[in-house]
C-alpha cells in the first residue's frame, strides 16, 4: 500500500497537477454535479447524496470534497492542494444560493454538518461534526431566528465540545466535567433542566478550556471552523482505529476518505416547521399503508425521546397539506426507485421539507413475506428477486408462538437461544414433575442439562430452560426436533433440581412459579406473559411454491415419530434424512427391555430381550412410513453408547455408600452394587469417542439384524397394503470400510430372511453417515460399499475441533466476544474446516460412485446459510428439524439464484433419485 | 478375472496344443528342470524346490506340475490337458531312479507327499497329502523295511484320513469318532498307546466309513490316488476359503496354482537314519557357531515331541562323519546363497542326507544385532543391508530387562503389552502405597486406571498394571515415557482398590501379593520371577552410528523431566520434540498451588497463584535447558483441561451424601459443598473434547504469561553462564489461526518483558501442535503464524476416528479379531486415514511458510512403520519417548534406504535449522 501511494505520489508531482481538476462536487436544489455511482470518487455518502439529489429528493444541499484530495493532502505532506480552497467556495456559494441563507451571518446563518466518507462504510473513524458555522455572533442571530435561547445556546455548546473532542481531540470527559460540576451546581438532573444562564456559563468555561488545552482561541471565523474540520476529517484516514479497521476488513489503505459538508436543517423553527419518521409501507404487516409520526416545531430527538406525543403520519395532510403530499409522492418515488419499502425521516424548516435519510426499511417476518410478494403482483420486483427479499433465518418468527410485543417483561438472565418461539408455564425441575404436571397445566422443565432419561418431561412442557450445553446440546436437538422452544446453556442460573428451585443474584424461582421464556433471544422472563400464535398468511405458501419451483436441492425433515414427519411433511418436507431410532428406546414400555438386553451376560439372554423390541420398532417404523406416504425415509441404526440407557454412575456410586452407610439391607446392597459394576464397566470418560454407532452394531449384531429386520418387516407389510416404501438403512459413525461392510452383510442377510419370509421383493438402500473426519478422508472407500451418504455435520464439527457439543458452549461464546469466532460453528457451517471435509467426502464419494446420494442431517440442515454451502458443493438433499423445513426450502432457492442453476440443476437431476 | 480366462480359454482352443508343451518339472539328485525365478509357472514353493536343488542341496527328489495346467484344467471344464499323465509318469520314473526305489512296490516303496503352491503363499487354501503310495500292499514291505509295525500302520490311518478329508471332502470328526471309541474301547490315553491289532482295526473301519460316505472304495492304486489328490489340489484353486483369501489379499484368481509331488523320506529307518533341527549361528546370541541338535532312528515328531531327549548336532560328528561334514558344508553354503542365518530341517535316510526345508531363520535382537554387524564384517552384507536386517521394533528387547527364559511362569491373565520390559514386586493398589512402600521393597501398581494424580505412585514402582484403557491411555503413556514396564487394559482382572486385592476367575491377588508383569507380551504372571538386565553390545553401537551416517530425519524425545532428557540424550535424542509441562502441576509442592489457582473466583487471586509457580516453573526449564546442552528444546503449554487437578466429581459427591446422612459437622459440610459446586462448574462430559489447550490460555492468559515468562526467564539466566537455548514454545491444540495469534502475543509480549529486564536477546520459536483434523486442513492459514508444527498423532489419531484412547481399547481389540484394523492406530499411524490428514497439514503448512520445520511428538514417533511414513511425507523430525529414540533412529535409516534419499536429504537439510 505504501508503495502504491508513492507512485501515485510521483505521478503527482511537477507542480500542483490538482488545481485545474475538479474537486468539489455540489449537490441540492434537485441537481447534483456528482453521480451515484462514484463511489470511488465521493465515498459511499456521498454518491448516495448524488443519487438521492438527482431522483428528486430534497436533501439539505451541500458538497463532497473528493478522495482524491485527501490522497493529494497526504502526497503533499499534510497540505491542501492549490486550488481546494476556491472550489470550496463556490460550493459554499452554490448552497447560500440554494437555501438563501449565508455562511457566517449573524442574523440567519447557514449552517454545516461535516462528516467523512469512504468508498466502503468505516464506523468509528471519523464523528460527525454538526452547527458548524455557529460562534459567539451567528448564535445571537440563530437566538433571534429559533426564539428559542436554550436549544441554540444548547447547541452552540454541544458544538464546541464535538469540534474540540473531534478536530482538536480533546479527551470527552474535560468538557463532560465541567457540564457535570454546573448540573450539580445548580441542582439540574439532566442537560434539559440548565438555563440559558448556565449554558451561556458552560459555554465560557468550555472555551476557556479549549484554550487552555490548545493554545489558542475556539475559532469564530466559520471558514476557519470549516477548513480545520476538513483537515481533522482527512488526518482522521490514517488514524489508529480507522488504520485497523481497514486492515481487519481488507480495505486498502490508497482509497482516501471524502469530506461531506451539508446544511443543517431545523424542525423547531416555528409551527411551519416539523420533524418526523416513516415507512412507505407498514413494517410489522407488510400493508401498503403510509405508516409514520411526526411533531410540529420539533427536533428529530424529540420525536423519540418521548416527551411529547408525536402525531400519526395522516395528520401531517392537514397540518401541511402541501409537504404532506410532496413527502407521499418522494416517498413512493423513493420505494419505486430502491424497489424495496423506505423508512425515512424528514424536516419541514419553515415550510420546506428535507429529507435527511431514506433506507430499506426493516420489517418483521410476515412483512416481509407480504411486501415480498406484493412487490411481484405490483410488477416492482421479479419472483426471483421477493425470494431474495426475505430472510430464511427471520421465517422462523412465522413457525412458532412469540411474545406479545406489547408486554412489559422483567428479564431475569439471558442464555441461548437455543430453540425459537415463547412458552410460559409454571417451573418444574425434574422430567417425572413436568410429565405429572404436564396434562394439567402449562409447566417449563428447568434442568441443569438434560438426557436421554428427560424426554417424556420435555415432551410434557412448554418449553425448555438449562444451565449447561451449548447450541446443540441434547436440550437443545431435542427441543428443536419437536419445534418446542427452548433457552440452553442459561449459565448464570443456578438449579438445585434436589431443591426444586433455581437461583440468580438474589432472585430464587421455585417449582409452581411462573416463567416464560424467549427461545429467540434467550431471554428467561419472570412471571407469566402473554404469547401471540402468528398465522401464516397467503403470501407465505405464494413464497414457498415460488421457491419450490426454482430450487434443485431436495429438503427432508429430521423426524423420529409418526406426529413429527406429519408435522413436517405439512411443512414441504420432500422425505426423512434422519430417523433416529434411540428415542424409541427410551419409551417408558420400552427401557426397561433395553436395560435387560444391555445388563444380558450371554448372548442367549441378549437375544431374547432383543426379539421383545422386535414387534415395538416395527410398529414404530410402520407408523412413520404410513406418515411419509411413500416419501424416502432414511432410518439410522442405533446410534448412543449404552450406557446411555442405565441409571447415573455417579448417582449409583452415592446411592450405594449411602445404603452402606445407614446399614440397609445386605442382599439390596448387593443388587445395587452388581448394578453398579455393570454400570462401571460400561463407562466411559468421554462416551462421544466411545463405544457407540456402528462400534455398537458390530460388537452386538443381534441389534442391528433386529433392527434392520424391524424395518423389512414393515416394509413387507405395507406393500401388502400397496404403500411402497424404499427403505435407506442408515449405518452411523463409520470410520472404515470394513465397518459398513460388517453391518452391511447383516442388514442384507436380514432383508432376505424377510423377503422370503413374505415372498415379496422389498427394494432398499444401504448407506452410512458421514461424521467423522476419516470417513471423508476415505470416503472414495466408504462410497464403494455405501449406497448413499448423508452428513452428521453435529458429530463432524465435534471432531473436526474437537469440540464436544455440550462443554464447548463456554468457550465458544467467548471465542465469539473475542472475534475469535464469528459465528457458532454448531449453528453455521465452519466452510472453511469442516466444510472443506464435507466437500472433500463429496467428492471423493463420486469418484467411485457416480450417482451417489449425498445430504445432510445435521443441524446445520435448516441454517440457511450452510444450506447455501451445501447448494455450492451439489448435495441432493439437505434435511432439517420439522420446523425448519420451510427456511431450508427458501435457502435452497435464495442459493440457486445467488450462484446459478443450469449445471448444477442438471447435476442434480441426474444424481437424484 | 473370468474374462482374462476366457480370453485364454479362446487361445488355448483348437485343439488341445498343450500337449507337446512341458507341464512337469523335475528335481532332485543336484538338478533341476525348473529355475528359482520361475515363481509364475511353478508357484512359489515349486520354485523354491528347484532354486535349492540347483544349490546343491539334497532335497527329497520330485516334481511340479506348472500353474498353467491348473489354468487349462479350468478351461477345459475341469479335465485333464492330455500329454499330462504321460509327462507325470515320466517324473515319477525320474525320481524313482534318483531314490532307487520304485511308487507302488510292494517290498520298497516309494511315497510321496502331494502339496499346492501358488505363486504368493496361500495358507488355508489346501491341506497337505503324505504318505501317498501307501495301500494294503505296500504297508506290508514298508513294515518291513522300517521293522516298526506301529509307526507304519499309523502312517497308513494318518494317510487315509487326511486324503479322505483332503481328496474327498470328508468331514474330519467321521474319522476322529472312530479314533475316539477305539481310544475308549482298549483304554488308551493317546494315539501312540494304540497298538498294532487296534491300528488294523481302526484302519478297517476308516476304509468303510470311506465306501460309505464316497460310494466307492478306497483306492489301493498308488497311481489313482495321485491322480486324485492332483485333481483336489486344482479344485482347491476355487474353494471358498482361497477365493476369499485371495479376495483380501489382492491376488488376481487367474495365476492358478501348481502342484508339488515330492518323495517321503523317514529317519525311522534304523540307526543309519536320523532327524534333526539347526542354525548356521546361534540365534539366541549371534555367535557364529554351528548349533542345533539332532535324534538318530526317529521322526521329526519325535525331535518335538520331547519323548527322547535330543543330541547337540555336533555329537553327529561321531555317530555319522560323512554326513556332518556334507551337513556343515551345505548349511554354510545356503548360508552364503540365502546371505543370512539358515534354521534348517534335515532327515537322514538310510545313510542318505535331505533337506527339508531351509529358511532365514528368527533370532533375538542381541543377535539380529550382532549378525548383522558380523556380516557386514564378513563381507557378506552391505552396511546398508544389514540395517535392513535388523527388526527396529526388537530393539525394545535390549532397552529393557526381560524376564529370564528359563523361568516356569504361571500366567494368570493377559492385557495390552503397553510398556515393554519385565518387573516383579508386591502388590499395591494406591498411589500413596506405591510411594510410601517404594523406597524400601519393590513394587507394582495395580489400578483399575490411573490418573495424572498417580504419578508419584507410578515413579515409585517397578511397573503398572491396569485393568482398563489401551495402549495410549494414561498408565501406557507415562509408563513409556517412564521407561517403565506396564500392562494395561487387562480387563479380565477385577480391580478393588480398596479392597486393596484383585481378583480373576478363582484366584485372589492381595495387597503384598508378588506379581511379575511382562510388558512385552502383556502377561501377568503370580509370583516373583527372575528378570534379566540385557547388556547393549558393542555391536549395537556400530549399528547405531552406521544408522546416523544414512539418516537424514532428526530424533527427538519426549521428555518432562532432567533425568528423562538426560536417559534420551545417552540413547542419541538430538533434543526434546515435547516437554509436557503438566506433569510439573502435579507435583506434590504444587498441587495446592495450582488448585488454588483454579478455584480463584477472581483475577487478582488467580494472579496471585500463578505467581508463585512462576519460580517453580522457572527451575523446570532451566533443569531440562542444562541436560540438554544446548539442543533444541519444545515446551508445550498447559494442556490438559483443569478439572483434572481437582477431586474427582463423583468421589466428592459420595462423600457429601455420606457426610449428610452421619449428620457431620454443617460447616465442614459448606466446604466440601462447595468445592463440589466448583468441581461441578468445571465438570465435562467429554474432557477430551473440552476446554483445554490453547483453549485454557485464551481463558486464562495469565497461566500462558507465567509459563512463557518462565521459558525466558530460565534461557536469559542460562545465557549469562553461556549456555544458549533457543526456546521453541509450542501452543496445544489450535484449530483457528486467530487462537495462534492470540497465544503468540501473549508470548511474545512475555519475551519482550523479559528480555527488557535482563538487558538480553533471546532468540526462540513459536509453533503449535497439529492434533485437531481442523488444524490440518487449514495449516496453510496457522502456518502463516505458526514458526513450527509438531503433529500430535494421539490427538488426531482421537478426534480422526472419533476414538477416546482411553475407552476405545475394547473394541479396538475386537476389531483386530475380526481382520477390521491389521494393527491398533494409536501404535502405529493409520497412513490412509490420520496419515493424509497429517500430509495434507505438511503440504499445506509448506505452502505458506516454505521453511517450516516439522516433526511428529505422538506416540508414533516411536514406531517404525510410522516413522517410516513419517520419512516418505517429509518430516524434519519424529519425537518418542527416550527408551524408543534407537528404534527411531533404525528406522529412519531404514526408511533413507528403502524409499531414497537424495531428494529428500537436501529437502530436509535446506528445512531443518
Amino acid at each position: 500500500m505504501v508503495k502504491k501511494r508513492k507512485k501515485k505520489s510521483t505521478k503527482g508531482k511537477g507542480k500542483n497537477k490538482m488545481a485545474n481538476q475538479k474537486m468539489v462536487y455540489f449537490f441540492g436544489s434537485g441537481r447534483a454535479e456528482g453521480k451515484g455511482t462514484w463511489k470511488d470518487l465521493l465515498g459511499g455518502k456521498g454518491a448516495g447524496l448524488a443519487e438521492m439529489t438527482d431522483a428528486g429528493v430534497p436533501v439539505p444541499p451541500g458538497f463532497t470534497i473528493t478522495t482524491e484530495v485527501c490522497n493529494k493532502f497526504y502526497d503533499l505532506g499534510k497540505k491542501i492542494p492549490a486550488g481546494l480552497e476556491a472550489q470550496m467556495d463556490d460550493g459554499i456559494k452554490k448552497v447560500e444560493k440554494s437555501m438563501r441563507l449565508k455562511f457566517g451571518d449573524r442574523n440567519d446563518p447557514l449552517l454545516f454538518s461535516v462528516r467523512s466518507g469512504a468508498k466502503f462504510s468505516m464506523p468509528g473513524m471519523m464523528d460527525t461534526v454538526l452547527n458548524l458555522g455557529l460562534n459567539d455572533d451567528t448564535v445571537a442571530g440563530f437566538i433571534n431566528k429559533t426564539g428559542n435561547e436554550k436549544f441554540v445556546l444548547d447547541s452552540y455548546r454541544r458544538f464546541i465540545q464535538m469540534f474540540g473532542n473531534v478536530v482538536m481531540d480533546i479527551e470527552k470527559n474535560e468538557f463532560e466535567d465541567i457540564l457535570h460540576a454546573k448540573k450539580v451546581e445548580v441542582g439540574a438532573k439532566s442537560d434539559a433542566d440548565l438555563d440559558a444562564v448556565a449554558l451561556r456559563d458552560i459555554i465560557r468555561k468550555f472555551k476557556a478550556k479549549y484554550k487552555q488545552l490548545t493554545g489558542k482561541n475556539f475559532p469564530q471565523d466559520p471558514k476557519e471552523q470549516l477548513r480545520m474540520a476538513r483537515n481533522a476529517v482527512f488526518n482522521s484516514w490514517n488514524n489508529p482505529r480507522a488504520n485497523t479497521y481497514r486492515k481487519l476488513n481488507d480495505i486498502p489503505d490508497n482509497l482516501g476518505t471524502a469530506v461531506n459538508v451539508q446544511t443543517m436543517v431545523f424542525g423547531n423553527m416555528g409551527n411551519d416547521s416539523a420533524t418526523g419518521v416513516g415507512f412507505t409501507r407498514n413494517p410489522a404487516t407488510g400493508n401498503k399503508e403510509f405508516y409514520g409520526e411526526y411533531l410540529l416545531n420539533a427536533q428529530g430527538e424529540d420525536v423519540v425521546a418521548g416527551v411529547r406525543t408525536p402525531q400519526p403520519i395522516v395528520k401531517l395532510g392537514k397540518d401541511m397539506p402541501p409537504v404532506y403530499k410532496q413527502l407521499r409522492n418522494i416517498t413512493s418515488k423513493l420505494e419505486k426507485h430502491y424497489r424495496d419499502v423506505q423508512d425515512f425521516e424528514f424536516t419541514v424548516q419553515q415550510g420546506k421539507l428535507f429529507m435527511l435519510q431514506t433506507r430499506n426499511g426493516k420489517r418483521t417476518a410476515a412483512a416481509a413475506v407480504k411486501i415480498a410478494v406484493d412487490m411481484v403482483k405490483e410488477g416492482l420486483l421479479t419472483k426471483e428477486e421477493a425470494i431474495l427479499r426475505v430472510d430464511p433465518q427471520q421465517l422462523d418468527q412465522l413457525l412458532h408462538p412469540i411474545i406479545d410485543p406489547k408486554a412489559k417483561v422483567s428479564v431475569l438472565a439471558k442464555g441461548l437461544p437455543a430453540s425459537p418461539g415463547a412458552a410460559t408455564g409454571v417451573a418444574v425441575f425434574t422430567a417425572d414433575e413436568a410429565a405429572a404436571r404436564g396434562d394439567k397445566e402449562k409447566v417449563i422443565l428447568i434442568r441443569q442439562e438434560t438426557c436421554p432419561d428427560d424426554i417424556h418431561g420435555m415432551d410434557a412442557a412448554q418449553g425448555i430452560l438449562t444451565a449447561r450445553g451449548g447450541m446443540t446440546s441434547h436440550a437443545a436437538v431435542v427441543a428443536r426436533g419437536m419445534g418446542k422452544c427452548c433457552v440452553a446453556g442459561c449459565e448464570s442460573i443456578s438449579v438445585s433440581e434436589k431443591g426444586k428451585k433455581f437461583t440468580i443474584g438474589s432472585t430464587t424461582v421455585k417449582e409452581g412459579d411462573w416463567v416464560t421464556l424467549n427461545g429467540t433471544t434467550g431471554e428467561v422472563i419472570l412471571g407469566k406473559v402473554p404469547t401471540i400464535e402468528p398465522q401464516l398468511t397467503g403470501e407465505f405458501g405464494i413464497l414457498m411454491k415460488w421457491a419450490d419451483e426454482i430450487r434443485t436441492m431436495k429438503v427432508r425433515t429430521n423426524a423420529d415419530t409418526p406426529h413429527d414427519a406429519t408435522v413436517a411433511r405439512d411443512f414441504g418436507a420432500q422425505g426423512i434424512g434422519l430417523c433416529r431410532t434411540e428415542h424409541m428406546f427410551f419409551a417408558e414400555d420400552r427401557l426397561p427391555i433395553v436395560q435387560e438386553m444391555i445388563l444380558a451376560d450371554n448372548k442367549a439372554d441378549r437375544k431374547a430381550a432383543v426379539a421383545k423390541l422386535l414387534p415395538m420398532q416395527k410398529a414404530d417404523f410402520k407408523g412413520i412410513f404410513k406418515a411419509m406416504k411413500g416419501l424416502p425415509v432414511t432410518i439410522r441404526l442405533l446410534d448412543p453408547p449404552l450406557h446411555e440407557f442405565l441409571p447415573k454412575r455417579e448417582e449409583l456410586m452415592v446411592e450405594v455408600a449411602v445404603m452402606k452407610v445407614k446399614g440397609e439391607d445386605k442382599e439390596k446392597i448387593k443388587v445395587k452394587e452388581a448394578l453398579l459394576k455393570r454400570v462401571e464397566d460400561l463407562h466411559e470418560f468421554n462416551p462421544m469417542l466411545g463405544h457407540r454407532g456402528c462400534r455398537l452394531g458390530i460388537s452386538y449384531p443381534e441389534i442391528t439384524e433386529m433392527q434392520a429386520t424391524a424395518i423389512f418387516e414393515a416394509a413387507a407389510e405395507l406393500a401388502k397394503q400397496n404403500i411402497k416404501i424404499i427403505p435407506e438403512v442408515m449405518v452411523p459413525l463409520v470410520d472404515l470400510v470394513k465397518e459398513l461392510e460388517d453391518q452391511k452383510a447383516v442388514i442384507d442377510a436380514a432383508a432376505k430372511a424377510v423377503m422370503k419370509k413374505h415372498g415379496k421383493k422389498i427394494q432398499y438402500l444401504v448407506g452410512t453417515m458421514i461424521e467423522l473426519p476419516r470417513a471423508c478422508v476415505t470416503a472414495d472407500e466408504i462410497a464403494k460399499v455405501a449406497e448413499f451418504f448423508s452428513f452428521g455435520t453435529n458429530d463432524l464439527t465435534q471432531t473436526t475441533f474437537g469440540y464436544s457439543r455440550d462443554d464447548a458452549g463456554k468457550f465458544i461464546m467467548q471465542y465469539i466476544d473475542k472475534g475469535i469466532f464469528e459465528k457458532d460453528p454448531f449453528v453455521t457451517i465452519d466452510v472453511d474446516g469442516v466444510g472443506q471435509l464435507v466437500k472433500m467426502g463429496v467428492d471423493k464419494g463420486r469418484k467411485t460412485r457416480k450417482d451417489l446420494k449425498v445430504g445432510i442431517c445435521g443441524e446445520h440442515g435448516g441454517d440457511p446459510a450452510s444450506v447455501e454451502f451445501c447448494y455450492k458443493i451439489g448435495l441432493n438433499y439437505v434435511s432439517c428439524s420439522p420446523y425448519r423445513v420451510p427456511i431450508a426450502r427458501l435457502a435452497a432457492a435464495q442459493a440457486v439464484i445467488k450462484f446459478g442453476a443450469k449445471k448444477t440443476k442438471k447435476k442434480a437431476k441426474r444424481k437424484s433419485k
